[in-house]
């Protein structure tokens, strides 16, 4: 199988990115680009992200149906969106695949909608790249480069998801396949709870501000590397998060609880020989993973 | 005033870093070091941070009385026992200052100890620089540059701190005056917070990964530049910590106390539009201050 024809919905930062990446690694085929907002279709052509870019759904159905890989490149309840209107429109060759940040939810549906042999196929994924803003005017030719692209497929590997597989590599990604429930739990960890922190401190720093504005002035001028760090994906659009936290609640609670436990542990024992030992197992953890 | 002769006591990551940079701002005089560790004090004269480094009490106390500014590089509570050991032994025209990391309990015992007019003087100060990981090795002439280095003074500015705040000024730093309470109020949330939370979170992946082996494994895989920021301060030495929490406890307590809440607000909210709320005024929070 050949890719002549990739279809890439949703042209932000990763969509876009992934046009960009493709023509990097000597993508010859042609690329072409949906996105509702007409904006960042016509900045993913400037980029040369895509070739074309389309923007009514019937342009994008019939882009859709020429396409030999479509890639959701958008928001996951976004992603499950266009699998419902896809599936019935698609011919068994057709290979579909996404980027979206939680898997359950998404290969549930696919197991549903493309599940059988006669139906074309779901590869769901995830690269692990990106940044705390969106848009296509951000994208790089190299945003894959050494990130893992996690697979939680369906189906034993057949020949046009080995195809893109490669080309994903060729992107400069490492591949992993997992569970999708175990992609979720582990993504809440590393991810989705470091996500929701920055988010936390960074809405309670706007309201200590909103009650004394000078200490917007100190916090600015003495906050240091370990601020920038903590609030860095304060930026992050809940138009992304929504679907994520809608996802993959359980899990993300589970860790947002642990985390208030620990918090509350770290409080109490300020003044006692537990801090040690948390500040031992903490040591230990960036020893044993690295820095 | 001329100096002649100064002493650091500490020649740690910050102790060695303040000899550097005082020698390639162009300090020409004397510099001893006073360090517990043979080790650390060997690594400092090696490279060049200071000339001469001491370890026995006498020697260190010898140095003392000739020095005309010491500089006190040690975690909090050794800064105060210092304080103590030198006020008696020292000469008016002497000045002391530090680096620790809280400033009220310093700033309280400073005034006892150095508050009359015929006492040496004592300028309480704290970079606002450091790693997650200390000690001499690490030390950089630059590590002051463009960092900010806080005073909370107990006296009008006088011709000692005058000439103690330009070498600080010409080692690269930005300096800012602060009320001490003030000052440990605002760190608690810039910089105390943010150590507990990477604390927090590494003790509980070193605790998952204790308790299924493979997790380490995909965690280190799997977790990005989000992963890595929020535990990058989990390396951090106990030793320092330690002296943060004691003399730091309520307003550290305090802002563990307004993230736990957050967080649970949060995690009781995944999948209501207060997320939307949060995500809104955490974006706006890093528009004003920047990322």
């Amino acid at each position: 199988m050949i890719l002549n024809r990739i279809l890439i919905v949703g042209n932000g930062l990763i969509g876009a990115s992934v046009g960009l990446a493709l023509r990097r690694a000597g993508f010859q085929g042609r690329i072409t680009g949906v996105d509702r907002s007409p904006q960042e279709g016509a900045e993913a052509v400037r980029l040369g992200a895509v070739d074309y870019a389309v923007v009514s759904e019937y342009e994008a159905m019939t882009a859709a149906i020429e396409a030999d890989v479509i890639l959701l490149a958008v928001p996951v309840l976004a992603v499950m969106d266009w699998m419902r209107r896809l599936a019935p429109m698609l011919a068994p060759q057709q290979l579909v695949t996404d980027v979206g940040s939680t898997k359950l939810a998404i290969a549930e549906l696919a197991f549903d909608l493309f599940g059988a042999t006669d139906q074309p196929r779901f590869l769901p994924g995830h690269p692990m790249a990106g940044k705390e803003s969106g848009g296509a005017a951000l994208a790089q030719a190299d945003l894959f480069e050494g990130a893992m692209w996690l697979f939680t497929p369906l189906h034993e590997q057949g020949e046009r998801e080995r195809v893109w597989r490669g080309w994903v590599e060729r992107m400069g990604a490492r591949t992993m396949d997992l569970d999708p429930g175990e992609h979720d739990r582990v993504c809440a960890w590393v991810s989705h709870l470091p996500q929701m922190v920055s988010t936390a401190m960074s809405a309670m720093f706007a309201d200590a501000f909103a009650e004394s504005p000078h200490l917007a002035e100190e916090f600015a001028a003495i906050g240091g590397r370990a601020m920038r760090e903590m609030t860095r994906l304060g930026a992050s659009p809940y138009s992304m998060w929504r679907d994520i936290a809608m996802t993959n609640t359980e899990p993300l609670a589970g860790t947002l609880f642990a985390l208030e436990q620990r918090l509350a542990h770290l409080r109490e024992n300020l003044k006692t020989p537990e801090l040690r030992d948390e500040f031992a197992k903490a040591n230990a953890f960036k020893t044993k993973v690295g820095s």
